[in-house]
């Protein structure tokens, strides 16, 4: 086990050459169940034919342990992790590959899991949506060979698919100081579950971007809450309550925006002649409510992030970090001060 | 095997003795991983002082197997869909069981689904959500010994939790009526891939209403689209271009009410003052939009499905039918007739 192993075809050579998707020749050449036996004939044929010789480490990753990959999100009612997950498991279908759901909403369910999935060898890698791991997390899997990709947020410790967060919350701030907004505030959300995460990305764009535009940054303009339109409509609530309130507000996303609009619907303040609202993602129904906002395409980080999985498995990771562009999406919710 | 199967004591009666679930007692007893050393010897031990025999049929259903449910939905990226998977996988998950997820939105997706997935004992039940079998599907599944179970409608082939579509659309017929509406317009839904599913039990209590209160059918107010808001949007357009149209319109369900309110609002026309609109789910975004609507808990209807699958893995399907009830939410979105 070994000692012939001077070969230097890959496994994706063989998938090639074979005419087969990487899962699929990786099923065959484990003798994994799923392939019919004519194309697991033809991908033997073409790996005898190359001196094709499996690495234990690449058949250990390659699914033919179990065909089934973790995919693990921290809600699943939310219309960001539902889309994605469904882009996901058509992506790994498609490649002969079942999806094994997980939902880990808080820390200790999350922890459990992550100690005990791999070492019961259920899944041959993990798919994370939206949640970071923790060092020691991330270590565990190290060591255990289950690889992991991460999907919907930028995690620098393992192969990702993610916006720049960033870059979408500076697309939305430039457009509220190209209209001439100056009293602007944000409604920032962080996950209570996760602390450490902060999505600091698009806080950081808010400050950057008052202080591009020389504008003094003014903290009781810059509210943090929990997640959600409740969460948005409560922070709403408290802007209005200042002695002067802002004229725009940059929402973490959409949800938060929706929130906020309803506060100000019920307190008769029309949008956006004197308030203007912005959020980021683009859920459907941000068009339902004429909500100006940055858009993200997350099926196809979905589908992206499922293709990044099926490359590891047939042995080829590069560590790589895949960033979709994101876009500004002008509605009727905001537009010049009104002053 | 079957010699000494005089016993009468069940496996949920095992479980209750030694105190844990009745998947735990399961795994336990078909030696499967995911049990405590010590767990294990305690079921065996009240097992053994009670002269437990594991039926070969309790056996195979019982989880021992793979320790993994397949749930099958059309579609994750629709609220109902991820809120009721996401209550389905906390439940398995707190009984030690996996899901497998499968999102089968076309019928031959399903087909191929429903053929391939038992033979290949990747799963010991099946939980379909809102999505309709085939008899044939049905058969198949019967024959291999694979349970299922469905969520989300009603199925007489099979154990399910659902809401009862005839009596929460009668709630909503009757509210309108009781405004004093007799123009009465319905925007009815179906899935055009699962075109033998009706769901017309909505449908039916249209008409019933409007012969109820001695209103003739007019057969260009009852409206059949697809999903979503957009095709709700498009049947309001329709409806909008009727010589006389309605003055109020029941929504197969919030998201069809949802597009019908956009396209009102583009044309101007006020809600309620001019045209009343109900829908049917109380989906989240219902109460941003200050929509009328009958409530159903989808969360509740995750969470029995997948106890009604964990008592079948038990050995104790009992062919179970269970209807929660729906009610009114009444909200800004209707009022009486404005003549």
């Amino acid at each position: 086990m070994g000692e012939s192993s001077s070969s230097t075809i890959t496994m994706a050579d063989v998938a090639r050459l074979a005419g087969v998707s990487m899962a699929t020749a990786s099923r065959a050449l484990s003798n994994a169940s799923g392939v019919a036996p004519a194309t697991r004939a033809k991908v033997l044929r073409v790996a005898k034919e190359h001196d094709y010789v499996v690495s234990p480490e690449a058949s250990a990753l390659a699914g033919g342990h179990t065909g089934r990959i973790g995919v693990v999100v921290p809600h699943l009612s939310r219309w960001f992790f539902g889309e994605m997950v469904e882009a996901i498991e058509s992506v790994l279908s498609d490649e002969g590959l079942d999806t094994l759901l997980y939902v880990a909403g808080d820390p200790e369910d999350r922890h459990r899991f992550f100690m005990n999935l791999p070492a019961r060898r259920k899944v041959d890698a993990i798919l994370v949506v939206g949640i970071p791991l923790t060092a020691a997390e991330h270590r565990q899997l190290a060591i255990l060979g289950v690889g992991v990709v991460a999907g919907g947020g930028q995690f620098a410790a393992y192969p990702y698919v993610s916006i720049d967060d960033e870059a979408a919350a500076k697309q939305a701030m430039d457009h509220l100081l190209f209209l001439g907004h100056r009293r602007i505030a944000m409604i920032d959300a962080i996950d209570p579950n996760t602390p450490e995460w902060q999505f600091d990305g698009r806080a950081r764009a808010y400050t950057a971007g008052l202080a591009h535009a020389g504008i003094p940054l003014d903290s009781s303009l810059f509210d943090r809450t929990d997640w959600g339109s409740d969460a948005g409509a409560e922070a709403m609530e408290r802007l209005l309550s200042l002695p002067d309130p802002p004229t725009a507000v940059l929402a973490h996303s959409d949800e938060i925006a929706f929130g906020a609009l309803r506060t100000l619907r019920r307190a008769g303040i029309r949008v956006p002649e004197q308030v203007s609202v912005i959020g980021i993602d683009d859920h459907p129904m941000a068009a339902q409510l004429d909500l100006t906002t940055v858009h993200q395409d997350v099926r196809l980080q979905g589908e992206m992030v499922a293709k990044m999985v099926v490359t590891m498995l047939a042995g080829e990771t590069k560590g790589e970090a895949v960033v979709l562009p994101t876009h500004l999406v002008p509605r009727g919710s905001t537009a010049p001060p009104n002053r």
